[in-house]
């Protein structure tokens, strides 16, 4: 039998750790990476770490940004009284390619789901709470804008029941978006609709 | 809108240069590193960095090693007056999950391809020849186990041509191996099938 390659065995481990990366795409993508040059690898690796170290979470809205707030939470002229709560930045980015919403929002960093043990808890939930609670930010609306999947469903149901004694109007965003389908690969005009089209929920 | 995060972009270009990556694939990939534990991070860092340097080609036959020659080449039970050429490491290794080949191989790393600008001098077909050419190492018989793409099949023609003045044997692969398809995604049974109806080209 032809070796076992330690250190290409070990790349392909890490790959697999990627969502929805199965082993021979994980093993192709390892010997992709042999055939680099010395200093794309070199590049790649460095990449990797600056994502980590220079990006976090906006104080404010839990956002990924390299500032301590994000550029959205500092904008003055957007409407700081409407939060849009989202599971995850490519959701918020892709309601912002709308360009048709103009208030604020809140990443909770996944959905709830007792499956892959992810808990209430593990979100950013308690921030959410938080700001509703903050007398100096007074907000109007929370438009639950998760996707529309059965986790996503959920999670928003959770996160309205807790905002309910808060006395905000509660909103979830239209089923314009293809029920079943991730907010990200939505086209524009149908999360326009969606936005447009939300309904009270509390 | 919101704000272009470079180490995010960068990141993401780099995913996008494996194979068969896309723009959204890429994406989720750099999110997924976002997601990862620094620890995580630095690891999978290293394994790139790891793989690049401790990870060359063997001196004979060109397969990736981390030894100068590769196991197989300094086993002596093989028969090293057979050298099955494939394309890839890959292939490599999915012949040897067989366990029917006893012989040595040669890895082109690649085929001929104009439309992609690979010409031959970029493949290892030099060093084969100069196998061929060592009076201390005769060579009885080259298989040719390029993929059966239209690729693979022109390459082995191409260098069953220049095999020829050698005198030696030049045997192809049969095509019990599903035409259009990859060495590496065959099933056993099948690879053997085709190890075994091997025909003459020269």
């Amino acid at each position: 039998m032809a070796e076992v390659l330690e250190p290409l065995e070990r790349l392909t481990d890490m790959f697999r750790r990627l969502d929805g990366v199965g082993k021979k795409s994980a093993a192709r993508y390892a010997f992709c990476v042999l055939n680099f040059s010395d200093e794309e690898a070199a590049e790649f690796a460095r990449a990797i770490l600056a994502a980590k170290t220079e990006i976090k979470k906006c104080a404010v809205c839990q956002n990924i940004t390299t500032d301590e707030i994000c550029p959205i939470c500092q904008n003055e002229n957007r409407d700081h009284r409407t939060i849009c709560v989202v599971e995850d930045p490519r959701a918020l980015l892709a309601i912002e390619k709308t360009r048709q919403y103009g208030g604020v929002y809140h990443v909770l960093h996944g959905t709830i789901s007792p499956m892959r043990g992810v808990t209430p808890d593990r979100l950013t939930i308690k921030d959410l709470l938080a700001r509703l609670g903050d007398p100096e930010h007074p907000v109007d609306e929370v438009i639950l804008a998760t996707n529309p999947t059965v986790e996503g469903e959920a999670t928003a149901m959770y996160v309205a029941k807790l905002i309910a004694p808060f006395g905000v109007k509660v909103t979830r965003i239209a089923n314009g978006v293809p029920v079943g389908g991730d907010l990200e690969y939505a086209d524009e005009v149908t999360l326009r609709r969606a936005m447009e089209g939300r309904y009270t929920l509390a």
